[in-house]
C-alpha cells in the first residue's frame, strides 16, 4: 500500500476544502491512510506532516506499521494525546486562526467537547467532508488483490453450509462450521454475523443463524470473511426438499434481476440505475414490491461503505469501485430469496469477483 | 427482565438531573432499557411515556421484543425518525423550553447536528450524564443468571485450546477450535477477538491469535463468549514444554496477586483498592513494573463497561456489580502471564463466577 501517496492526496483535498489540518479518528480511515491495524489510534494530517497518536499498548505495533507519519505514544487515550499535542504547539506567528477538520460522522459529541476544551483559542474545530471515505471508494490494485483473496476464501464456505444442511444440522451449527472453515483458511474473522435463514425465517433479510433445525424450503446463506483487513460479502440461496414450480420461478426471477443489475454496472452509470435495473426485472413478475431493501453497497476495509447502491442515488460508478449486487424478494412469514456477488467496476464494465455458480441448488 | 421498572427508574433519574426527556442511541443501553436486540434503534424517554424508533427491517422483531415502550417504525434511520417525531409534537402550552438529554459518548457530532436541525426552537439539546451506564453497573438477578450461563460456556473452551496445543496447531487454529465449540454450545459469538499468544507473543497483552505454531513457553489464552446478549471474559495461561523454576515462580506470583485482588472485592471497597491489592503482591517479587494494564473492568451486555478497575479509581463496589480481576505481567520480547476471572460482588464479599481451576498447567 502506498500510504505516502494516500496521505499526500488527502492533505491536498483537505486544503482545497479550506482546512489547515484534519483529525482522523475512524479506525478504518486511519488504517487506510497510514497502515495502523490496532484498536486505538488517531491520525493528524497537517501541512507540516502527519502525526499518528496511540497508547503504550501499541508502541511496538505502531512503529512497525506506521511508516509515513510521526508516531506519538501517549499516556492517555489516542484522542486525548492528539488534543494535548495540538494544544502545546507554539502559536503561529500570524494571528490567523487555524481550522481543524474533524470526522463528524465518527467523533462523538463528548469527544468533540473534550477536544475543544484542550485546544488553543485560535484553533477552530469544524466538521470536514467525508474525504477519506470518498478516497476509499476507489480501490487501487493492491486493495483489489486483497479483496479478491477475501472473496475467494468466502466462496469456499458455501460447501460447508450445504454439508451441514445435508447432515440435518441447525442454522447455528451450519454457521459455526462455515466460520471454523473460514478461520482454518486464515480469515481474521467473519465480516458480519453469519446469516443462515431457513424456512419462514428466509423472509427476514437479516435472519442471523438461530437454533432452528434447517427444514424444507429456501435457505438464505449470507456471509463473508475478513482477510488481511478486507471484507468479503456474498449470498446464495439454496432449496431443501423437492422444489415447487413456484420456488423455481421465484429463484429465476431474482437471478435474472441480479444479472440485469450486474449488467448495468459500468463506469459512468449511476448507482441508482443499477438498483433500477434489478427492480425493473422484478416488476415483470410482480415481485418488485417484495424487494424491500437496496441493491447493494460498497465493500472494502468495512463491510458497508460508500457508495450506497440504492433507489435514486446519484453517485457515478468509476473504475476501481467494489460493490455488492444483491437483490432479494421476501414474502413475510413464508419465504425469501437473495443472490449476491461482489463486483469491481472496470474500464468498460465490471468483473464479478465471486467465482461460484448461481444455479438453483436443491438439497 | 423487568423493563418497565428500568424505564421508570431511568426516567426518574433523568428528571432529577434536570432533563425533560432522554434520547438513548447506544444499542446496549437501548437493549438494557427496552429489550430490543436489533442493530438499529433509538429510545426516547419522556414523562408522557417511552417511544422506541426503528426501521422497516425490524418491524416484527421490535413488536415482539419491545413491550413497555410505544414502537414507531420509520422510513428513515431510527435517529431521523425520532427527530422527526419530536419535531412534529405540538408545542407545549407554556413557552417553557424543553431540555432533551443525549448520550454524548455515543451520539456523533453529525448525528447531533442533524437532530438539532430538525427539532423545534424551544427544544434544547444537552449532554446527559451516563445514567444508563450507571444503572447497568448493578446487575439484577436475571442478569447475573445470564452472565453465569455465559461464563459457564466460556469455561468449557480452554480444553479445546489445550487439545489444539497438544496437536501442534497454530494459535489461530486453537482459537478457531474454541470458537467452533462456543458456537456449538449455543453462543451468539465471541465477546472479543480471541487471544492465543504463545512464546514471546505472550508478552503482548492484546496478542490476538496469529499463524504462529504454538511452541515452548507460556501461552496466554484470553477469550469469552456472548450468550443471550451477555458477555463472558476469562484468561488462563498454560505452559508448553518443561517449565523452568522461574516460570513457576512468575506464575505463582501472578496467581497470588489475582487471589489477593479477588479477596479485596467487597461492598464498600473502592475499585482502586482492588487494583492496589494486586500490585502490592507483585511488588514483593519486583514484578509490579511489568504489570502494565489495569486490573479489570465491568462486564455485562458489553465486554468492557463501567466500572474501570484501575489505579486510583474511586468507584465504590456494590452488590450486583460484575467485574473481571485480571492482573498480568509481561516482559517484552520474552514472556507474559495473565490470570483472569469474572466475579460478582455479593452482600459480604464476592463470588468467583468461573468454576475452573487455576493451577499451573504444563502441556
Amino acid at each position: 500500500m502506498n500510504y505516502s501517496v494516500r496521505l499526500q492526496t488527502l492533505q491536498n483535498e483537505s486544503l482545497r476544502s479550506g482546512f489547515d489540518a484534519l483529525l482522523i479518528n475512524h479506525l478504518p480511515n486511519v488504517r487506510y491512510l497510514c497502515g495502523f491495524t490496532g484498536s486505538s489510534g488517531v491520525l493528524l494530517l497537517a501541512a507540516s506532516g502527519s502525526v499518528f497518536f496511540t497508547d503504550g499498548r501499541y508502541k511496538e505495533q505502531a512503529r512497525e506499521e506506521v511508516k509515513d507519519a510521526k508516531v506519538v505514544i501517549g499516556h492517555r487515550s489516542a484522542l486525548a494525546s492528539a488534543a494535548e499535542w495540538l494544544g502545546k504547539r507554539p502559536n503561529r506567528p500570524s494571528s490567523k486562526s487555524l481550522k481543524l477538520g474533524i470526522e463528524g460522522e465518527h467523533l462523538t459529541v463528548a469527544e468533540q467537547r473534550r477536544l475543544v476544551s484542550t485546544l488553543p483559542k485560535n484553533m477552530i474545530v469544524r466538521e470536514a467532508p467525508p474525504l477519506t471515505e470518498r478516497a476509499r471508494m476507489i480501490k487501487d490494485a493492491d486493495e483489489i488483490s486483497l479483496i479478491r483473496d477475501a472473496v475467494n476464501v468466502g466462496a469456499g464456505l458455501l460447501d460447508y453450509a450445504i454439508e451441514s444442511i445435508q447432515l440435518g444440522k441447525t442454522e447455528i451449527e451450519a454457521a459455526a462450521r462455515m466460520e471454523f472453515a473460514a478461520r482454518e483458511a486464515g480469515a481474521d474473522g467473519m465480516s458480519f454475523e453469519t446469516i443462515i435463514a431457513s424456512g419462514a425465517r428466509s423472509a427476514l433479510p437479516h435472519g442471523q443463524a438461530s437454533n432452528v433445525p434447517i427444514g424444507q424450503g429456501f435457505v438464505v446463506c449470507d456471509f463473508g470473511v475478513i482477510l488481511h483487513g478486507y471484507c468479503s460479502d456474498r449470498t446464495r440461496t439454496v432449496y431443501v426438499g423437492s422444489a415447487t414450480k413456484d420456488a423455481r420461478q421465484i429463484y429465476s426471477a431474482v437471478l435474472e434481476a441480479q444479472l440485469a443489475a450486474i449488467d448495468a454496472v459500468r463506469p459512468g452509470a449511476s448507482v441508482g440505475s443499477v438498483d433500477q435495473a434489478a427492480r425493473k426485472v422484478l416488476r415483470k413478475s410482480s415481485l418488485a414490491k417484495y424487494f424491500t431493501h437496496s441493491t447493494g453497497h460498497g465493500v472494502g476495509l468495512e463491510i458497508h461503505e460508500a457508495p450506497r447502491v440504492a433507489k435514486g442515488q446519484p453517485e457515478i460508478l468509476q473504475p476501481g469501485m467494489v460493490i455488492t449486487v444483491e437483490p432479494g424478494v421476501y414474502l413475510p412469514g413464508k419465504w425469501g430469496v437473495r443472490i449476491e456477488d461482489m463486483v469491481v467496476v472496470t474500464e468498460h464494465g465490471c468483473e464479478v469477483l465471486d467465482p461460484t455458480r448461481k444455479e438453483f441448488i436443491v438439497i
